[in-house]
């Protein structure tokens, strides 16, 4: 897409998440950064009702309980019907039995347009050998980049794949994503944030794999221009805030970096 | 009332909140930022007897479910007993029919002192033709100062509209308050803090139309002094605290801007 | 314990906590900060599990729930059996009987290593007369050392009693911290944050009175640090981050201020 930040920001989309306790308020500031509209809900009385007046919906297990996940089924169902894009961000895959089957209950009840995780996370849930510590990724023996595209073609879905290099496939295409920094990994919820604004470039971008590619390009450049002022994870967390409200599509596509693979 | 913030730094209110899982924190800590002291409980066994030794209670929907409508109708009983106000932030109406329910199921158990919402919200809840796009006001048809002032006459209590400029009525009394900056809106929480600070200022004041007023205004100007200083919404909402936290009566008398109506 | 940080940022132990929701983001940030590894995880079905991959276990009642009380019991079993500390930060006891009950039921049910609260929510605890203002100290009759070093003696484990000092005993060792800064009770969530902060160092330290004399003494000297560059509470929380971020053992340990009694 040319200018989704443009875009974003005229439609102001309507990004509907059900998630979790910790980063719950980042992941809204985040994307009311980038421009679009924050709603978070999950009652299941009105799951389906607030996912219908959504331009996208973001799922993260962080804090699952058995409830938490059937309003995220109840929402994930009326988003198919709408032909919205579901995001759903794997949090702690591979650290408890409860995470791998709620995740597989999710998966095996809905379409999910763009499974999300870290290396451990994704490689789990895509059949490998891999272990979560709490939600912290630990290294993964297989090629990421062939996880992603064979897990993403085998569900015909989208998969990214976050870390130092963010792998991102829809099981033909296949992207690395080199922009971001350290200092991202500083603070806590980082990665559900890029969630967050994965399903903001979704909502306005029926091409799911240029959408997630071009949030994380953006989310990362964000990233590298706020380390350049900051002094650790507070002054860092601030300025990325600054950055990505006053990121624009001329500005980020000269920093972009980014290959095929 | 003449030096509000100098009371509440004296008296140090207790602000018992049942409030939203997004913005939770930022109730608390702009509570406590004015000088009162914030406390968040919502398990029926102990709802009474928290909103027992308050000064204030604010309700807030946002992430409403039935189960903590429940501990809110109880918690609003203790304090409709007790006199102490109850402020309700009726965030989301209009948006699905579980919430415009679920309003109208506290209105109808409980005195309400303080109705506050944006205006799309506080217009559907008056019974006018209005949506609200998730948690963001939409356009009304209708003159927010009549809504006001019409709303809060039929329910003997003070009703505010929260927006560009804020209304506020008590049915008889009107005020526009035109304290705030842009920046206010671009983070997510700000008005459900302005919740916060309403039922802070209305713990030492009984007459909450006058306390509605002050709270806002002082909100805004908190808000105006923090926009000089920022170059997004994360420098923004950091010096936001700064400020509010820097405020005196003095200085915040001098920069009113509010007009009856 | 000569190096405690280095050994945390070494061995990145993996603190599980359940918690409130008003501070979870900063116990969970302000662990990472430290240089462990924070998971919060509160269902029922994966409580145990996840204490099971962690290296410390850290329980706090703020925003208590019989069902949340239930998920800590599990996990706080798992602990025991497993032999890693648990911390208890019993918020608001001597505010409601209800918190008064449930934080005995967890203390009647399983072992807590390190109990710790503010000067009024001990001394409930430990029978005296005291009230809690929701989740504020309010002032004590009996002397917080004495109390302190009997109730840690009569449950064989630490106690530890947050304050302007704070008090820390074993029931035959007392240590007085007098590191921090009053800016430290200028934000929500510095007593939670200081909960994570023993149960990191907890976490790489089995004397666990000692961990938590270094972990008061640490987190109050990056206070006094973060104070000397702030303005306010906004600017003092971005800058407490940055100065734990970048705290080393030996900047820390040429700042003790800290006396045995």
């Amino acid at each position: 897409m040319e200018k989704p930040l443009i875009t974003i920001r005229e439609t102001k989309p309507l990004v509907h998440h059900i998630t979790n306790w910790v980063t719950i308020y980042d992941c809204a500031n985040m994307t009311r950064a980038f421009g679009a509209l924050p709603v978070m809900a999950h009652a299941r009385e009105e799951a389906a009702d607030m996912t219908g007046i959504a331009s996208a919906l973001v799922l993260n297990i962080g804090t699952l309980t058995s409830d938490l996940i059937g309003a995220m089924i109840i929402s994930a169902k009326a988003a198919n019907e709408k032909s919205i894009p579901v995001v759903l961000d794997a949090v702690g895959v591979g650290a408890t039995k409860f995470r791998d089957d709620m995740a597989a209950k999710i998966l095996d009840s809905v379409h999910v347009d763009v499974i999300k995780g870290n290396y451990s996370e994704i490689a789990k849930l895509a059949g490998e050998d891999a272990q979560t510590k709490g939600v912290e990724a630990t290294s993964i023996e297989a090629d990421p980049k062939r996880i992603a595209k064979e897990y993403a073609d085998s569900r015909s879905c989208v998969v990214v794949m976050t870390g130092k290099e963010d792998i991102i496939s829809d099981g033909k295409r296949g992207f690395i994503v080199k922009n971001g920094h350290d200092s991202m990994g500083s603070i806590v919820g980082t990665g559900c944030m890029a969630a967050s604004v994965i399903g903001t470039f979704a909502a306005v971008n029926p091409d799911y794999c240029d959408a997630a590619k071009d949030a994380l390009c953006y989310f990362g450049i964000a990233g590298e221009l706020a380390a350049e002022k900051s002094g650790g994870p507070g002054t860092f967390k601030m300025h990325f805030y600054d950055e990505v409200a006053g990121l624009s599509d001329e500005n980020a596509q000269s920093k972009l970096n980014v290959e095929e693979y």
